[in-house]
């Protein structure tokens, strides 16, 4: 095994989240404020939470992942971000209602100060919201180079070492992957051209990266999905990882599908219905925006099941996945799932599972996570797709020619194998 | 790696099951009779659908399990068994109302031919069942001593080269261990003075294992989770395993814990309810069969979750299991689950699970598997507990000082790696 | 209470089915022809099972209706009917998988000398089906006339004193109500020139009418539901009623939102999500056939809360229904209800139903009762819309001024006070 | 129809409470004052939101019910009461955690100023418990009498004209009916002799009616439902009710089974499981109070579903009721049912309803509407059980030669029919 060098978290990191009032990024702050003063436990956060089982030669060990991952601390941090109204993060955090008033008020102060920068934002790809904070700019090039100066003051205004770019922000309408986004060269003419293959997520995405900058997409669009995209990485040494948190209903079905390949119990059909009624709800709504998240939703079951391997067990699966706008749910999501699964001689048999879930509280421990660990690599000097972060994600980024890991088990082993050789322990776990 | 000399499956494997005319073994001996002339699917057996990737220095390969593994030929297969009740297994398949009659048709001469011997039973140990057919001796040592006979019997009488005893008859009530358990000396003095510490699933135990021959208990009673027994297994050579068949409720709380911490997400509550209409519903109505039951199942959380290390998640969690025999719904088990899970900063979810399943078609599959596979690990040279197997146990049986592994994507690994082993291919995977 | 003049059901009736082959109108057939032959019991039915509590002067008694209201005998019944497939009711039923094949066994003769003929079929008004045996006319006047001479030469044929028809095929895509439906001339001059406001359900609406026979409509279209029938029935003395048969889903929203009002608990939101496999699944994945369908559905809630009586409970409902076509279910088809309700103070709580029903089981009953009853209000001298046989539907026809009877209850005392006029009891039970 | 000569509810009512500072009280007391603060709706109380439709001679009118029946104004209510627990009602509504603390502080002071007099408490008949405000007395009949004069001074100190006392505690241990509680004499004697058949519940019933103050029992147990007590009441004209609020699964099970019996559909097997957190959870955990409980609950199918009319439906129903204690969930209780239903030919259905409510908010307004009609039936002269009032009862009240009506929508009929006649209306709805 190469030792990795990693480059010590110095200096304070700067978290820039488009979409920083949201409902998701907003809670991302108020509990990764309220845990740095001692006022709740960032629960759901791998790295702040979890343990390792480590062996090196010697005995094992099980301590805490952030006593032994070179990762940055939670004082660290510098919040900042974009978003398409100008509401501070204490503002944006009442509004969306995921927190209770009185879990604002310990950090009320600082929420206040964090303002958001105006976004990138083009009506035509988020049909459903009318922002009214919002950039102008003759072409989409030169909405990039805005949001490049943008990182480029906060992390000078900041006295920032490190900055890293988090997309939180709403699903854009489907754009589909073309030519254009094959080479660097034409992904540039076309941010020139104000292409309509370019959807405001690419330019921070760009902006980011050729800024030497990490990005994460926690959406599932194109945005960082695509070779012109890769090759700017690799040239800028960036790290990029994506696309789409995995929360509700993906996180159990990542779950509940290994179980059925594992014990070799076939499939028949999978049904999932969501209701939810916050603003993800209703720009989802929008046909061209759940286009987007259906691609996203819908190639899980079929790489974990391997169909063509099993005929006969998954040859004939009939996968649907629904989202409804449901205003009185609030951002408490529900998902309700039905399986019907065939055993032993072709006997049928049903699992409904029905998830009363937070979506912005499942979210924010991941985009904790993620900065964190995004940054980290970047130090390690990794760079392009970081596949050991696919466990995060609902559609992991993959190379044209690869397959993405589903299964949550198996995501999790290459998380934590990764963890163990940036830590420099030769040991492989495969029970984590 | 130490290379495996694994004697060939040749000649006839004789399959003894204790409770031969019941809802589960007929379901698994009708079922693999059909596969062996070409008329159903095994569906749920690992053995016979599966693959297992293989990789020995050159490139990566999947062949399936029974190709590459030296497990037994199905068609050398010959069943037989003991039963409380003198119906061949057509008329027991039949009764237990689990298959549908056109699925009994294609092998009903087979099935007819499958008489059971009397069983060793006692009414204390079953209140709910009434036995009519049924042995008679002095003491319980003397029971012991005619089943080893059956075993000799049906060995000669079938021309088996090997013969597998399982047991899948129903669970008896609670006897806790103590030191008549402990070893080998007092268990046999127990036997003779007809202790009411040694219930009839003992003497199969013994009497198999005293015979030579690997011994599984599919159900959740003690029998052959004992030092004493272990300790006659050493002696034999004989592997033996155990205990309670993983399916339904806790086939899906294997699954579905290890989300959780996997995902750090806290767990605060876990209530579990069954109903079921079958014998097996029947006898878990006596509370003392029932308090066999729950053992079994209440463990499992406890070491998927470990509340040592994380007591903030996990450190306060009520869990409570409830099965209600229900008539209406006869061999369709249904469990309900409702789990109260907590997320970043403490925000409570909620998610329920229902589960229409069938209690016999989820076990016969693991009875297939377990029959050739305790058979393989005799022919193996290996003895005492099946570690390995704990895959196909709600409660896998494990020395007094040790924890049993209960993640099924965990138990996953350690068979597909042990499977490996045995094929003698020198790669370990851990994302199978 | 004037005495009801009653006419005996002498004589065979002719009972023709629009869509005889397909699996609600086979179920029924199979059934009625079953009971006949003492081979299974009409559950379901109220004409078979139900008692009504009778108090003239004297005791209250409680006799079977079937006993006491001069209804047809079912021995009196002939089926017959169209279909756009060529296959005889055995065959039809067959296919349809709702029943078992064993319970088609016992009336097979019987099913097989079913056979249909030819419909009156247009590919616009059901795209997802493609009939191939259907009439051929120039104009769909011509059409209509050709049906009153099916129902005349079938009379014959079958010497039947009396005719009932029933619709019981898919459901057509949505066609308003416009000035065409409003009076006789303009219906018959859009007959004559083909106009795309005239649908097929409507051709057999009105040959039945004209023929002075009873015409029932068991989908959700328009068919009778205008001016122009009302004012043909009239004119014929003829009674007709619809529509769309009261099963699953609707069903229980008309006994759950009953309770909420009665309860004086508010009610945020209904979400209504449905999964089925069958025909009518395949059909209602139209958007333009769904459309139909949901405006039958949605106007329960508001006639039965009555918002604008209780703005502060009912005057902010979020009602949404989902049709789901999803094959692995067949005709099983699975309704997932969640009610977002308001208590004491304004806590929110909820309610969620799963019903895994059968569509066609739930219809068939229904069907034998409406035949009976409708062929009892020909005898009564009863025409126009019966509004008392609101109880039978999704959505009751009523005159465009007035609002519909929604809640189940209240419907049951309608129908049986209705039943008691015709009897000549002066009781009217408000306890039924 | 005989007009009832009602008198007016002139002066102060006292609202005495047994176990003010519980759950359900508190929630009552809280939302009773809020609402007539303004500051909350009574959500779930017919009294205050309802509308009723009245028709005399000319047009029908639907007039909110406060407005028409002489009722109680909220304004006169004066809370008293009686508690194990010697903290006033804004400590006991604090430690329920059924409101929210932001729903307290609109009425603290009030809240504060209400503090329980002695309880009498037996720990024999609620295990779980352990008062520690208790009364103490040589015999129970001396017990009666401190609560006689708990009553008397009440009413002098608050001015008050009338009193009602409702009994809002724990569900006493399972005490049978005997000889003992069919005459006055012996029940008299009983209590003298400190015989375990006198339950508290029962001192406080005679307490009350011997005071001539109206007694509702909210609670499952016996305690007025005997006939000694129903010719105490008699004796001084004095109206009693009961018993076991009508809330969550009961509720549910009054509806659904309704629309099965309307629809002529079968039951095969009803089962309910209950899990719920708070003190009523914990008592009910022990056998002996479920014991009381469950017989409330099991009669409810029978009644309504009729087994002897019709044997070929629910001649062998399977009926199981489980509960419970599940501390995560507080007062937020679920209650899961399962109902195996049968159609048309006898084909299988399953309806499940998953109500996640909320025991004391669907408890408080019944209590509400409970004492303004019982303190209205003794204004009315009305005296014995008030079977007009079983709406609002799990197991409602009725001599043991009669059936009680379980269907809720009859019973509200009768609510509703009974309420006209107060106003002297001479109209009888069947539809409300």
């Amino acid at each position: 095994m190469k030792k990795i060098d990693v480059q010590k978290p110095e200096g304070k990191l700067g978290v820039l989240i488009v979409g920083v009032g949201g409902a998701v990024a907003s809670t991302f702050v108020v509990g990764t404020l309220a845990t740095r003063k001692g006022l709740t436990t960032p629960i759901g956060s791998i790295t702040q939470l979890s343990t390792i089982k480590l062996e090196d030669g010697g005995e094992a060990t099980a301590p805490k992942i952030k006593d032994v991952l070179p990762i940055a601390k939670l004082d660290d941090i510098v919040f900042g971000g974009w978003d398409i109204f100008e509401e501070n993060v204490y503002e944006g955090a009442t509004h969306a209602k995921v927190l209770e008033q009185k879990d604002l008020e310990g950090v009320k102060d600082e929420l206040k100060a964090i303002k958001p920068m105006k976004a990138a934002f083009i009506n035509d790809y988020v049909t459903r919201l009318h922002g009214t904070w919002t950039k102008v700019a003759p072409t989409k090039w030169d909405l990039m180079l805005q949001i490049k100066e943008d990182i480029a003051t906060f992390k000078k205004a900041n006295n920032c070492s490190r900055i890293v770019v988090i997309w939180s922000a709403s699903t854009e309408v489907y754009v589909p992957m073309t030519e254009t986004h094959m080479s660097l060269a034409s992904l540039q003419k076309a941010m020139k051209e104000n292409s309509p293959e370019i959807a405001p997520s690419m330019l921070y995405a760009y902006a980011a990266i050729d800024s030497g900058v990490p990005f994460i997409n926690g959406a599932p669009a194109l945005t960082v999905d695509m070779p012109a995209m890769w090759d700017l990485a690799e040239q800028n040494q960036v790290p990029v990882c994506g696309k789409d948190y995995k929360t509700g209903q993906t996180l159990l079905k990542t779950v509940l599908s290994p179980m059925l390949h594992t014990r070799m119990l076939g499939l028949r059909g999978w049904f999932s219905t969501n209701i939810l009624g916050n603003r993800d709800g209703e720009v989802l709504d929008d046909p061209a925006s759940f286009k987007t998240k259906e691609v996203s939703k819908l190639s899980v079951l079929d790489t974990i099941l391997k169909p063509s391997e099993y005929p006969e067990l998954y040859g004939n699966i009939y996968h649907k996945v629904r989202i409804n706008y449901y205003p009185p749910r609030g951002d408490n999501k529900e998902g309700w799932d039905n399986l019907d699964i065939v055993g032993w001689m072709g006997y049928p048999m049903q699992i409904k599972v029905d998830f009363l879930c937070r979506d912005s509280i499942l979210a924010a421990p991941l985009l904790l996570d993620l900065v964190l660990l995004a940054d980290l690599s970047k130090r390690c000097g990794f760079s392009g797709i970081q596949h050991w972060l696919s466990f995060y994600f609902k559609s992991p980024m993959h190379e044209l020619d690869k397959q993405p890991v589903h299964d949550i088990f198996a995501q999790n082993v290459m998380l934590r194998n990764k963890m163990r050789e940036i830590i420099g322990v030769d040991y492989r776990s495969n029970i984590d």
